[in-house]
């Protein structure tokens, strides 16, 4: 017989208009196997939810191990689960061989005989066992130390996939990109009801932003967000602190008049004027405390109290001091505010969106916004149905939403 | 020697700020000639016209005509001009052989000894010459008489080049394309003053639209300007006109509800019905006459008397009564606005902006809005001053625009 | 009680990898309904279908019946069909009130108790039928007759959804998008065999052709592909034809020298001199009998007798005498080659793509390439797993494929 | 009288056809200023330089600053030239207040009488004086030391703008962008000859590489590039390298199987996997040597002794050992290559090559290629005339070019 090896599986939830039960044979077929449907039990409404048994086989173990490390992805659970393998790094920085690499899922490991939650669910870490206190974490590989015991392998661990919200307006809202032929009034209505409900429930909003915000003159319009409350910390690059400085002390974003939007004749270097000033402050906290900064989106982000983190890039002049320029602590320094936030905005930056994105568990809201479709096409597709994309003019549609939150 | 021929020729104007002299010289250069600065009187101030006696060098006489061809466009005259050389087109449709191909700049052409001004400056057309009357005009190869004169070669032809204004403010407003990440409350302004002045003198403004206006909600904005008076004729095709009138008779466009923006389930042959209902009516006002049309663009056009051209594309369903499908008709149709219009407006329609483009003089301030960059680029990329391209989304530019006009 | 009305529909096929089933239930709860699954019988292996009995409930007839319209799309037929609604028409070119639309998928109407096959299925039409001999028949709007008999409203419908092919191979290559970012080599491979399929089960290919493949310099390479037979009808407009012929009597296109990709000085109007020696000529067949065109890919489909179909846009200089200019003239002469096509090749261009897909049964295979993957997706977004984009050089995918056919 | 304040200068050149005397003048007007016309000998023929002195006058004194600094990058000099003014830097990593910005561009600075060049131009930098041995070096800000001697101010500096080549081949090449429209046989033959031409030359070639390099399977043909010692550098990022190690390893790019272009199950982990292994190993150079890694790019970098730069992001997975996390280090690294190079290649990668560009001579070959038109306009925006850029797939790109090369 050509599927010589086998496991069974059981997947429950929302299997068929979720579309979970088709990813689950597409990766069955495109992994080389074959499924047969031990029994299949659907719900009878809407709202019940359906429960699947499947006979997954394949014509060797690897095959097999590799299909069901996909549909693991989907739920699908061994139906006689064992334990979690396990293992201990002996070089610091590196996993042991074969090690489960995470989703950005909610996660149970098995260990002995009980499942346990994972904390910090983000994509592509290691799943770090405490045996002491029987608790599991994941972890990203820079973090490991010589002696640290993570899972390997594909067994003991149970994946919870976002399932698509049962809400009719948030499924509305949620399904798709918006593309820049749709109405937008609704939109911002939308993300506006989005933000104040994530704030209510005392959840974190991240911002991410790029310098096309303070290019279309749009900075002022995020700084009401953050008057108002409802950006809780700001994730950027040199470039668009920068640049708002730059609009505080000179009036223009990379040399163009804000006011007219017009090249000023020798302002292409104000950008690298603006660095150096706040470079002799010390930070751009200094720099507002010592007057030199009277206004717009860092200022105001200093002024609440907001913290932002400025993350370096290799495109960067100076920088300002407040940029993180080894990226693996800027990364460290961001994931701190990525699991615990409700919601995050990413407004025309692919470099730090795509970034955050890496750190955030599928059940973050997350709206991109940018004006090339493409970018959000790419962001957005994080297989989550909590992410949507809209493709439109970022400075004319923050000033909508401030407008729509201040009402 | 290696370049044999030569010909003396006069520019003048605003050669070096204008950049016609550098152009001048590229070409010379490219069609493998040289040249040689026989004087060269350069303006004292920037408002000072400058002068210049070329002799132009190539190979052989067709790489001299061909050299001098491309720099008559800049302007580039002979010193010892000739009288146009005619000749009668002897098919119908067909233009004598070696036709002088026109610009869409202000051209004379000598008749007699006279220079004589040619009528409706557009690009690619001929030069019909009444004899009788001593007068030209450009005309489409379509539009041919048996018998006709028509100039041939480039003798006695002088163009006209459009200079870049000299007045700052419209310098900076028209120098360039305005890309996705410049302010936009500056450019909206910038064309609602355009707008308001075209109007004042007297002069026509075409509204270039395609269906995204209708699909973005943005057709309510673009009534506003209808009603205010700012729209002298509404060029567009079978798309723009179905969908607004959908979104009268249904609520939705492409099925898409405007209110919500989310598809209307069964509603994606909303256009066909609203095509058919219209048919039915014979005409877009006999149903607006009738009733059966109350609100809408379209609406707004016919109870305002302001004209339309809706011209036929493959791609249409129906089509509506209105549009004229046969695409040379159509042509005609448009080309009755084209040149006497002061403004245009073209609104996320490459199709339609392209076709409208190829008709208007040079001189027609141009504004061009569209979400694709590679779209702007390509409408606005029409050697021209009077052109301005704005990459945003069209939904919120109009209702700014319309905000701006109504205060 | 909220959902008053009620209807039970069957469903058959692959219903859960195919997506169906999925889309059925959103449809249902988007349309503000509510379904409960009667029976379920899942197909236990990856070849067996499944079968399901669903009850639809809606609050009213309307909301029920836009539920109704919508599933049948997916295959649901109500589990006590009726015969089709039938209701003449009263005016030429106009359908009868609450015409049934058509989809582009197999469809069966209920005549009499029998279920007839709708011949030339077609996005967007109505179905005529003669009761005389009891056939069922798509037909545009334009070509309603007074007295025609047509179907109404969406009882005794039943539409054949396109499934996913359940071979592997097939799947693969045709399931999505082939993004910029995949290597190509095997693309052009799988293009190849499926151009060499199609061809050796007598299918006819048709391609659709943008100027952008003669201004890549790829025009020979369709030629090859022409003289080798694997192109069986061209679809394209005035500027395809125009910048061939262009290029073979001029070597540029657009006035670019193809062997240098430099624009030739005095050589933008190359292509209306072009236009204006065919039409002296008559025909482009005329053009090449009498030896003006001598090469090019016009010349070979004509010398080969391959037909074309130009169909006329507003943006048309000339046009060509070949060129259709009334535009539903242009769409009748493409219909008679749609409906028979086993592939269609979409090359660079939008607008005669959008327009060949309306035409196209779901079950056309087909291939759309271009560079910008806006258009791709565009294209590639039929509702039908047999159509695949790839984003790439259409001049460099072009060079492949024949090489690879040539082999 | 309005314009109270002036300076006279003088500039020499082609100043005419290479645009600069336009932008001169466009500055001046822009900057609210006006000009003179003191003398201007236009070069008689197209091998004579012109040269025009021109009185600048400006409202008040800043306005004339500002205008001076403007046009000091087109080469205008004072006429009556002053040294330098020189300031002492007080804090580390700090310029003096008023410090000179550099362009990139040949640049002199006038000490004690004298014009030194600065050595090392790039964008955005300070002048460090060393007044000891009279010369003049550009720095970057990060490297201030307290102590040192910047200019600050415009005065005694001299740029020598990039002026576009005479020569009539370089100047077709190098004119533009080549668009996606465009016959691309010949700007590949362009390309291989300028590679060759500047290996010859004994300058060193720089390759900036993306992943979609390895995506689209066309990293072995650069790795024939290399093996043939047409790339003298690599810089790219932890993407590029982790992507063809993974591709080495398990024949998939971000799990895609390059042979198939078909998504491998299980196979989105592989390029964690691959960065794990490396980890193992120490670097990359030890992964080859202890054969873990056997073929492709970055195999045979290491085996011919190539060197590489990759430069972190904080979009890192890992990352490799070999990535310089710290991005101002990274920038250093890349400094150390980036002046002395003559020709740049940017494939695929918008991060590292506008990095790469920044620390660009003006005066070094720069062709970038990309399948995105944006992102080549915006790279090849320098206004540099040594800079082209190339809208293609660079899969079949650097396959052609490897081709014309191995000739």
């Amino acid at each position: 017989m050509q599927h010589a090896v086998f496991e069974d599986v059981r997947i429950e939830g929302h299997l068929i208009d979720s579309g979970i039960m088709s990813r689950v044979m597409d990766a069955i077929i495109a992994g080389g196997g074959e499924f047969e449907t031990l029994s299949f039990d659907v719900g009878r409404t809407n709202d019940d939810a359906s429960v699947c048994a499947l006979r997954v086989k394949a014509a060797d173990q690897p095959g097999l191990d590799a299909i069901l490390t996909q549909i693991q992805e989907y739920g699908a659970v061994s139906t006689d689960p064992a334990d979690a393998t396990l293992a201990q790094a002996r070089l610091a920085g590196v996993f042991p061989d074969t090690f489960y690499s995470t989703t950005n899922m909610e996660t149970d490991v098995r260990i002995a005989g009980n499942w346990v939650r994972v904390t910090n669910p983000e994509m592509d870490l290691g799943v770090r066992i405490d045996e002491a206190t029987g608790t599991a974490e994941a972890v990203p590989m820079a973090d490991v130390h010589v002696g640290d015991t993570y899972v390997i392998g594909h067994a003991g661990i149970r994946v919870h996939p976002q399932e698509r919200p049962r809400d009719k307006q948030a499924f509305e809202f949620m399904s798709s990109a918006v593309s820049s032929e749709k109405p937008k009034a609704q939109v911002v209505a939308d993300v506006a009801r989005m933000l104040r409900d994530t704030r209510a429930a005392g959840r974190d909003v991240i911002a991410v932003v790029g310098p096309a915000v303070v290019h279309t003159g749009a900075a002022d319009e995020l700084a009401r967000l953050v008057e108002m409350g409802y950006i809780s910390v700001l994730f950027g690059g040199n470039a668009v602190a920068t640049h708002d400085i730059e609009s505080a002390l000179f009036g223009t974003s990379l040399g163009v008049a804000l006011s007219t939007g017009i090249p000023t004749v020798g302002g292409h270097d104000h950008h690298l004027r603006a660095i150096n000033v706040v470079r002799a402050c010390g930070s751009i906290a200094e720099a507002v405390e010592q007057g030199v900064i009277t206004k717009g989106l860092m200022y105001t982000l200093v002024k609440t109290g907001t913290p932002f983190v400025l993350a370096g890039s290799i495109r960067d002049d100076g920088p300002l001091p407040d940029v993180i320029t080894d990226v693996i602590e800027a990364q460290a320094a961001m994931r701190t505010y990525a699991q615990s936030a409700g919601a995050c905005l990413m407004l025309s930056t692919m470099l730090h969106s795509i970034a955050t994105g890496n750190m955030l568990p599928a059940s973050t809201t997350t709206v991109c916004v940018d004006i090339n479709p493409a970018v959000v096409t790419k962001l957005a597709d994080r297989g989550s149905w909590q992410t949507v994309g809209i493709v439109t003019d970022v400075g004319l549609f923050l000033e909508q939403l401030a407008n729509e939150l201040d009402k």
